[in-house]
């Protein structure tokens, strides 16, 4: 054991337990943005999920994509239960091929989405692939904003997909890139079930 | 609805449909490494374990990190069960300020993810934070590629931690870089329980 060694793993000891002292204070609920052309943006968010509730907090979803698309993580959760889980009906996107019958769709779930937010319900509220919502113009970046604003106090919200709106990541009080440096598909793996969906 | 977004979106379906055909084949076991200064490499590991847990896929967790340290997502894996879940035991870096201690903590650990990798058992191993290790150097680049080498065919592997070597970025199936582009902690916001760990 070198006197260095000790010395350094002190310290981050220390810090260690003052981050958790610290965070024995609730503060205010944190608005988190996923976002970036590689992986992990949504099961970044499922795995952010899973501690809030090894927390015993309450948790919300509402999914802007992948209406039809049968997931591990929905599964997963809907097994679970104690998860209020909404997915985009009637297949938005993939099946409707119809611009009108989209837009709908994503403003139906956004309500939804304010009306979880401004509730108080929840500690954690995942809006995934909403930034999909958002590059197709289907939900405005200021009608997104008004709604993350009018959030209970309780509530954090992990909003997910590339391409995240400059007005929402100024807003954020954090945001993560999640950047491919390498890819399975593109060296001709295909994706798999229980990996990448 | 016009011809146009009808085009794109049914070229979009088209894709997905395929990319759901193709993985019907399970293919080899992936390699995969979470790394990057930014948040969300373990939170995105156990979003896949969620995933896997999905579509009832079998799963075995090593943390080489965070030995006392109490978080939500084992809290949660812990009462929900059926993961083989292994945390280093004895307070590993945190507490034993013992240079010599904490490598044999983690070479132990190694031993026990190498028995789970060969054993074929396992859809889904999670080595959490071993990059930690690694970059401490209590265990060899070398070291753990033989490992994985070595693993079942079934078996995708996640491993996570920030500073990946290069070594074994080189022979990952796919590697994504957490980025930390805006971070709370930085501008005064306190670390969250349920959210931060």
């Amino acid at each position: 054991m070198t006197d260095d060694h000790k010395t350094k793993m002190q310290a981050m000891q220390k810090a260690h337990r003052e981050k958790v002292a610290e965070a024995q204070d609730p503060g205010r609920g944190l608005v988190l943005i996923h976002t970036g052309n590689g992986k992990g943006k949504s099961s970044s968010a499922f795995g952010v999920i899973v501690r809030a509730l090894g927390w015993k907090k309450t948790v919300g979803v509402v999914q802007f994509i992948k209406g039809s698309w049968i997931t591990g993580e929905r599964q997963f959760f809907q097994r679970l239960g104690g998860i209020d889980w909404h997915t985009m009906g009637e297949g938005f996107t993939w099946d409707t091929q119809d611009r009108e019958r989209d837009i709908a769709a994503a403003v139906a779930a956004f309500d939804r989405a304010c009306e979880m937010m401004e509730s108080g319900d929840y500690d954690l509220i995942v809006l995934d692939e909403i930034n999909i919502a958002l590059r197709y113009e289907y939900l405005s970046p200021e009608q997104v904003l008004d709604g993350l604003k009018r959030r209970s106090d309780r509530t954090s919200v992990i909003l997910t997909g590339r391409d995240a709106p400059a007005l929402l990541c100024d807003y954020a009080d954090l945001v993560t890139e999640m950047t491919e440096v390498k890819h399975p598909y593109k060296a001709g793996i295909k994706a798999q079930r229980g990996v990448d969906f």
